[in-house]
């Protein structure tokens, strides 16, 4: 992919249409790690259940809770049932600069189909992508970013439409940490999961992003049941088809998963409210909200981008994950924050020896 | 509850507001059996994982099939991840007749919030609920349906909501059976979700009844968790509310989980084609179809009401659970009909000694 990253309109009203706004900020070439000098596990640390976690008092507050909330003696025991854990995904559970992954499979999408297409090379905003001519594509305004993503996001049926995401994420390489999307997972977070599986709690993503981009992959991924993966999502129709069954994906949105769409997709396909939420941005301000107003005793996490060499910092300024209110009502609340920095002894799981 | 029982307009236009229709037939008085007489079972059949089932081909073919596709040596062989399950309510796994149950919750509901609604005595639909007046009730068509059904199921929060139905399924009795609602579900369905539970099936509800009547109680009925009830479903919208954020139920509807709604809400909620589904009425053909599409072996299960004595006996002309369509269909391509006179030993779990 040679897209050319600026700070371009077009990316603005691209992610506009996902409900947010999107302006790169401090992109750092990767600084991978060689194998020789990658970070590894000590002996004595791997009975530690967030091993990538460094000592400090984000990881300890994690495991005094669910210390607590798992002891039945403890005046906060919480029951199995209602040990329910949310964790957006965007900037959460994997990074999401430049731009939200799910964006660069769009415009990877765009181009894959363009074949099939030979009318868009003189129609917008196709032609603008094929051209990587972002000024021209920045003019589309939301009408032809909306074309974009119904165009790679519907018309099909689900099963294509997860075969066509299979195969990119199985392929696609970032174009500035030049590695496999999947590979940009946050270990630590990947260990959280793990810890809080292991404590009897049913994890949940809860993302702004497709529900059906992310189904394909992030079970394998994260360890997370298709069917415990909350997201945006567009309407889709059953067609018997002659006695083959489809359910076919309409140019339609149905449910947008992000601010309040956070709480509302939880008390849809949840139908509890969370002890434990996790989230990176303003967008996930409602779903703490939520779990914070739980009369059980509830668990706020933020992840703080402030790595800027081993991944990247942004918060209140940042048009992608952009973290200002968020920032103040956790510190407001007390609510943890993870600083990536800080807390995190490594970042990706390709830092530790496979 | 006075309402009288008749072949009224009012009850066809009541349940066409949840999409289907409504015309009772063939009730019996519940003939409940004494203590004494009721079916015990024998110590030699206490390992049998289907006690209440008769040892018939339906009970084998069911037994076969879990055998077969939990075995690592058998070419049939299902991934944990892929034994989705997924089963209808009404009429499914519990009664449905005269009138769905959820259909007297509103009745009662009309009724209890009447003190509230002192207009209600001059005004219609409620006035003909209030006086028991099924005449005038049945000539507010659809627009008064709809009326009651928003008046009942929305207009507060999802706590408060959830809290009603629980006090009302807590008490509140079946007019003909006398029994509590609860306690009309079917003692072989119970048996068979544990016994898929056992082999690492995961069991859901895919119901046209509302999502949020089913998940106050059918956790503890089925033990089937919260996220895992799918169900027709009103929008829902968050408020922060000054700092004591709710999620509120509006009077508009979201989705209608019933005939091709079924593998779309399968799609929406599960993301994963069952490999076992289980309905009683034409609205479970486009599931079970949905089920019979899967490329892994897969089950299907009807439920035939066939006995008028111990619970209800109807089928093609019945507009309450009509099955029409799907007894010919299930006819023609070998799906496993239960017949509940033949193959259910017990129905219900009160005729078992506790």
């Amino acid at each position: 992919m040679k897209i050319h990253f600026k700070k371009s309109l077009f990316f603005y009203a691209f992610t506009c249409a996902l409900c947010t706004t999107c302006l790169f900020i401090s992109c750092s070439v990767d600084k991978e790690k060689k194998e020789s000098e990658a970070y590894t596990l000590p002996d004595e640390k791997k009975s530690d259940p967030l091993p990538s976690w460094n000592e400090s008092e984000t990881k300890q507050a994690i495991i005094s809770y669910v210390d607590e909330v798992t002891d039945t003696s403890n005046p906060d025991f919480i029951e199995i049932a209602d040990r329910i854990a949310t964790f957006d995904n965007d900037g959460t559970l994997w990074s999401e600069q430049p731009i939200y992954f799910q964006l660069f499979f769009a415009i990877d999408r765009v181009k894959a189909m363009a074949t099939d297409h030979p009318e868009w090379k003189r129609e917008q905003p196709y032609k603008a992508i094929l051209e990587n001519d972002m000024a021209s594509l920045s003019q589309q305004g939301m009408k032809g970013i909306m074309k974009i993503i119904m165009t790679t996001h519907a018309g099909m049926t689900e099963k294509e439409f997860g075969t066509i995401v299979h195969d990119w994420i199985s392929s696609a390489r970032h174009p500035l940490k030049d590695k496999k999307y999947t590979e940009l997972v946050f270990q630590p977070m990947l260990e959280l999961l793990e810890y809080l599986r292991a404590n009897d709690f049913k994890t949940f993503i809860v993302s702004g992003g497709g529900i059906d981009f992310m189904r394909p992959w992030a079970e394998d991924v994260y360890g997370i049941p298709k069917d415990q993966i909350v997201g945006s999502s567009g309407k889709v129709k059953y067609d018997n088809n002659n006695g083959n069954p489809v359910v076919r994906k309409l140019p339609e949105m149905d449910f947008i998963d992000d601010k309040e769409g956070k709480p509302e997709g939880i008390q849809k396909y949840i139908g509890r409210k969370p002890v434990f939420a996790a989230g990176n941005s303003d967008g996930d301000l409602q779903m703490l909200r939520w779990a914070d107003s739980n009369e059980l005793k509830s668990f706020k996490l933020y992840v703080h981008h402030t790595d800027s060499v081993r991944e990247w910092a942004y918060d209140r300024n940042s048009h992608i994950g952009k973290f200002d209110k968020g920032l103040d009502e956790a510190r407001q609340k007390g609510w943890v924050i993870a600083d990536m920095k800080q807390d995190w002894k490594v970042i990706f799981p390709f830092e530790l020896i496979q």
